[in-house]
């Protein structure tokens, strides 16, 4: 069976439909299995099984490019690859990542994460293709809702022009992570709804029904009689072909190996189904796009650790106690209405939310209308993704003071989903923007306050924090100031909302040692602008200064707080704690906290080197 | 005359045809004349000045939104909304600006600077007049390069999907900075060449040819019968008119009037001539787009100072010989081709320069795909448009470790351009990628050797370098490590390479103060990663080390010595000299350097007081 299971790409491209079937539902049984335990990306890559298949039939990776965009839709495609026996370990400390990674395996062309670059990076293959005078093939697997994306659009244009041989699928699952948005989906779906669909369709049936019957130039045949005579990705220079039933292998095998053939771009238009072949998840595929463990033998429902709100819900809850007052405020999600918790708003005022597709460019852009017509813009985005409006966000928000709130979520290492996903940049992109304020909360009450104070300072804001559920504390909560919440003569740690319980817990093993009261802790509550009066005692009073955030430690607030002390001339010794110069791979937050050395005890064995009382 | 113009935006309401074309020709004449003598983007502006009047006389700014795309061809705007007169001080420090600019008149509804923003603004202040219950009019002024630009279409997207009334001119040149590129331009070439255009046009000078004669009815009809059936923008949802020709003031009212009347989204493609009416600038758009000072009455040629060559041209030259000896070397740039050098490596190896468009996120994913087929792509990008790839750059390319150079072309404070323009950020945003090497090269034989370096690195690099001339210097040329160019025995400042002539004539200033031999002054050559045995040594030897960068001092490579001097716990008096954390105005960079006490005096001044040695 693992012997099999390691040679299945080769033997693949002679199997007949009925093995293919077989193989499919083995492929999505395992799946099921697999992801119920270890959690992921179940819907996406349940849609793709026998596009997978067929583009692996018909096409020799890794000679062969296959891009696939964002990647987390490739369980298939690494099952097939040689890691089905590794798959168990998904998503885990030093398992199999949940995305494709160059690393990995061969197969994997490239190592995405965010939408829209797969095209791009295929243009890229081709062109470096023609340079060096080969001839393989290079192939895109892009969703329709990676399509909103700019990058997306931006490398079609680049295709029309340079017109070099290169085939887009186009997976059209007919939603992105939630419904799908804009005029690019109304076009998509009168190409579905056209009547060329069940032409093509039933064209591409009568091509020969049995294996090795038909030839290349009856699917030609086929094929001609469909296509739909014009639409937009013929005028920019693709050939349109499709659409056509993703769930059908014989007939995307047909498809594509007539693609193949010509020497042309070309986008093949498939229509799949998210979650297909589950139906739990086939009925609720944004549940199942990023699950958690869950049992697929009962009502399928998440294991529940707690009933504890996620901060994305606090801030929901938040946000409408906000917008119920003051009718300016909007909010602003590019694709994650959801997952950033904007459901409440969107059901009691759906005017005043916005969903922009994947389009966080965009996102932050139509804010900055929005801010300069008078009104109160939030932005909700990963961390991670407010990287995309980065230029938007300085050149335009900050450089105009516009009050436009950044609901940063997902801030901090997120774990599972690994290097791509890691919200630990934000403080130092953030922190270079003239006039941005930073904050972060440290519970409920404090995410409350802070964005009532964010929607009232007229200049853009972050607030930031973290994937999970929101803490309760013994202590009261703060209001954006600094504050000390332990007490101590020697030592003072600085630190953000998120690491604030390390940070105790770090103080408390270093008092152990140390004495009772040598080390003090400071919840520093807005990153950005530094509170200079506070940190100024804090230098006067401490031997030691540390600071430490759940982002990386260069250019972050640490950073400023060091220049700070330095320009200052305060004779504190200080050192900056916060993620490495490097990518964090995937894991739990608390295996990644531990192997970096960001947990408690790793915290405390850093200080207690840096003031000499641990070689 | 004075008061004539003042209240130009009121009278232009009731002009006729006669009228407007003689101011028309005042604009262009007073606007050659001014430009000549300030420098500025000419030819854009040339080009607009008919629908400049024509948007005035139908629309009632500042009620009425008129969202300028990027901004340099908003000349005829300022003059008209009260500005004419101030126009002798464009770009100069405190003067007009050379970009709309909110805080300089309430005819400037955004502030931009960088492309493709404009659809996304002038949706925001459509949405949030929906929801305030307003009734104005919104404009988007777009054109067809920005229209390249990834936001420009998530925004297009969006419009198509929220369905309410917003007008969108699209104003095709026929070119944005270089030559226009991709499967758009050929689309809009086909419209343009169809033969509704001259239907339409045709078709609208029937209507009525005297003032007032003409009806909405009339015009409606004129159009209803000239459009496209069908096209990209109409798929998306944007109803389309056109294409109208933009230098006939008569023809572009009666369209926008229709326009105004319609309750939905719409694209009225108008076509006009880069410096229309002045041919020097007809003739030479690319040369006119931003100019330096000419002389309008003889032969138009820019007033060059030496024949010394620029940074890009530098460039250029380096990376030519760089890729005759290697043919895996190629050339990216987003729409600027000739202005960041990569001219003459188009002449010679035309298949291995890619010209992409605006489209910086697209021209970092393609030059990823370049590299992991194995090629050494080099992106070309003006520092402050890099921002818009910060993403890619960072969540790929670093991520993979890909050897991708980037050219860093305006890298530091640029000028004339301001707010939008200015490239102090890359050091910042660039330092917190992990594995990103950034090199900052000192004369042109420096920068040969870097990019030699950088294209044997396997690893992404940055080479930064500023606008101007390259500077011969009397001393060799470095390498890329730190070296100590003036000698001294209690001071050192180090500095990226930008900076070194102020830092070299700020050390003797201090030296005239605190005597012969007291600062010394280092290239640190590459600003990431830090040369910590070169620094280990300069903390042990000088008890002041001062950090020198062409970049904001928050996240540069200033902060990064500095912390790493508080980890090491060296007992040097440290402090980080930069661009404030603050957004740098037009200027010249001297008088720029001057205010910000960025020359050599305050920057002495500041060191001095730093050292106690001044109050």
């Amino acid at each position: 069976m693992s012997e099999d299971r390691a040679d299945l790409i080769r033997k693949i491209k002679n199997t007949d439909t009925f093995e293919d079937e077989k193989l499919a539902r083995d492929i999505r049984n395992d799946m099921v299995d697999i992801v119920s335990k270890t959690g992921g990306h179940l819907a996406s890559s349940l849609g793709v099984v026998e596009l997978t298949l067929a583009l692996h039939k018909v096409f020799n990776a890794p000679e062969d490019k296959i891009v696939w965009d964002v990647g987390h839709q490739t369980y298939a495609h690494k099952m097939i690859t040689g890691r089905w026996n590794e798959m168990k370990t998904l998503r885990q400390l030093d398992g199999i990542s949940g995305f494709p990674k160059i690393t990995e395996s061969p197969y994997d062309s490239s190592s995405p994460g965010h939408s829209g670059t797969s095209l791009s990076i295929a243009l890229g293959y081709a062109k470096a293709r023609d340079l060096k005078g080969d001839n393989n093939h290079v192939i895109a697997v892009i969703g329709d809702g990676s399509l909103t994306s700019g990058v997306a659009w931006e490398a079609i244009n680049h295709i029309g022009e340079e017109q070099t041989p290169l085939i887009v699928v186009l997976n059209d699952n007919e939603m992105s992570i939630s419904r799908n948005i804009g005029g690019l989906s109304k076009h998509l779906h009168r190409l579905r709804t056209s009547s060329f669909y069940n032409k093509l369709k039933s064209n591409l049936k009568k091509v020969g029904g049995k294996k090795g019957q038909h030839t290349l130039a009856s699917i030609r045949d086929a094929v001609k009689y469909s296509i739909l005579p014009r639409d937009i990705f013929e005028e920019i220079g693709l050939r349109y072909y499709g659409p056509i039933d993703g769930h059908d292998i014989d007939s995307l095998v047909k498809m594509l190996s007539f693609a193949k053939e010509l020497e042309r771009p070309v986008i093949v238009h498939v229509i799949t189904k998210k979650g297909k072949g589950f139906k739990p998840a086939e009925d609720d595929p944004t549940r199942f796009h990023g699950i958690g463990h869950f049992d697929p033998n009962s009502d399928c429902s998440e294991k529940k650790e707690t009933d504890i709100k996620s901060w994305s819900e606090a801030f929901g809850d938040a946000l409408l106690e906000c917008a119920k007052k003051d009718d300016r405020i909007c909010a602003i999600t590019a694709a994650m209405r959801d997952s950033t918790g904007l459901n409440k708003m969107a059901w009691m005022y759906p005017s005043r939310v916005f969903d922009v597709g994947i389009a966080e460019q965009h996102a932050a852009a139509f804010a900055e209308g929005l801010a300069l017509s008078g009104m109160k813009p939030v932005a909700a985005v990963y961390s991670t993704f407010l990287q995309r409006a980065y230029d938007e966000a300085l050149t335009e928000i900050c450089l105009q003071k516009l009050p436009v709130v950044f609901a940063v979520d997902r801030a901090g290492v997120t774990g599972a989903d690994g290097e791509t996903h890691q919200g630990i940049y934000d403080i130092a992109f953030l922190y270079s923007m003239p006039g941005m304020t930073i904050m972060s909360p440290r519970d409920e009450e404090t995410l409350n306050i802070m964005l009532k104070k964010a929607f009232n300072m007229d200049a853009p804001v972050a607030v930031r924090y973290p994937r999970g559920k929101v803490i309760t504390r013994s202590f009261k909560s703060g209001d954006g100031t600094p504050e000390v919440i332990k007490q101590g003569h020697t030592l003072m740690i600085v630190s953000d909302a998120n690491m604030l319980d390390e940070a105790l817990k770090a103080a408390d093993m270093i008092d152990s040692r140390k004495g009772e009261g040598y080390a003090a802790v400071a919840d520093i509550g807005t990153l950005k602008p530094l509170d200079e009066s506070f940190l100024a005692e804090c230098f006067k009073k401490y031997k030691y200064v540390i600071t430490l955030e759940d982002g990386v430690f260069r250019g972050g607030f640490g950073s400023a707080i060091t220049q700070f002390a330095a320009e200052k001339k305060f004779g504190s010794e200080i050192l900056n704690i916060g993620w490495p110069d490097a990518f964090i791979e995937h894991g739990s937050i608390k295996e990644l906290r531990e192997r970096y050395k960001m947990d408690a005890s790793g915290i405390a064995e850093r200080i207690l080197k840096f003031t000499g009382d641990l070689n």
